[in-house]
């Protein structure tokens, strides 16, 4: 049975995000998918995603890392109460903050793997760590927390 | 007389970059400037970089924070050494690490603005604190180290 996309979870009028939803004709469209406890999305830059010359930029590398750990948490908070991914009453994960460290330059013309896992989940927010690697090689690793929308009340 | 924006201080074949670069025309075409010991940048958002509807993509938020704080420690380094932005032998800063609080939901539709100021200039590295603003509101705020690519021989 292929499995669904994190993204593809969300109700139909909340995939608009650059980064990430299905209904963002100028977005990024990553993917996400549980591989166990990981989330993994594998994504392929276009050529213009640029920094200088043969490498990848940044605030893309950024975008990908922050819509991939909000979803993991997003995803994963369902998992933890039991219940059935994009069912209702629906949970909304949003970016508290995010940290990253560039630890290499990343190529330009082939794709990244990112691979998420929550740290803490907590009852207002959830700490995903999350690295990306090109061509095996971890390149940047992010740390993102993920604040429970309801929670902000 | 009309200030450069620093992103046009880099030499032509480095203007590449998707969040700055002036010859990238698939990408954001940030432009920063000088005013006093801060550097400002007035931006723009197209409607698909959105988050959810209304909100601004937090990626595109930390893409534009990356590009002008690391524009604006090469910018300063520049400055620091007495010498002319963008003459040889040039300057190359690279984002070594960015952390981001996202604050509250950045409204789409409307422009912001970016405050960023050198906090530490190092041999190796610069710290820049940048803040983004919406209608006068801080929504994000952004602190980047900057690194200077000849350091890292």
């Amino acid at each position: 049975m292929e499995q669904e996309a994190i993204q593809d979870e969300w109700p139909e009028a909340f995939r608009t995000c650059w980064g990430c939803g299905s209904n963002n004709e100028h977005g990024l469209r990553i993917k996400s998918y549980w591989d166990g406890d990981e989330a993994v999305c594998e994504w392929q830059p276009e050529d213009y995603h640029i920094a200088f010359p043969g490498y990848l930029n940044g605030g893309i590398i950024a975008t990908i890392i922050d819509c991939h750990s909000v979803n993991t948490a997003n995803s994963a908070a369902y998992r933890a109460e039991g219940r059935e991914p994009g069912t209702e009453p629906y949970l909304f994960y949003v970016t508290g903050s995010m940290h990253i460290d560039y630890l290499r330059p990343t190529p330009l013309g082939k794709p990244v793997t990112l691979r998420a896992r929550v740290m803490e989940m907590g009852e207002r927010k959830a700490v995903v760590a999350c690295s990306l690697f090109s061509d095996g090689q971890e390149c940047a690793r992010g740390e993102t927390v993920a604040v429970r929308l309801n929670a902000f009340g």
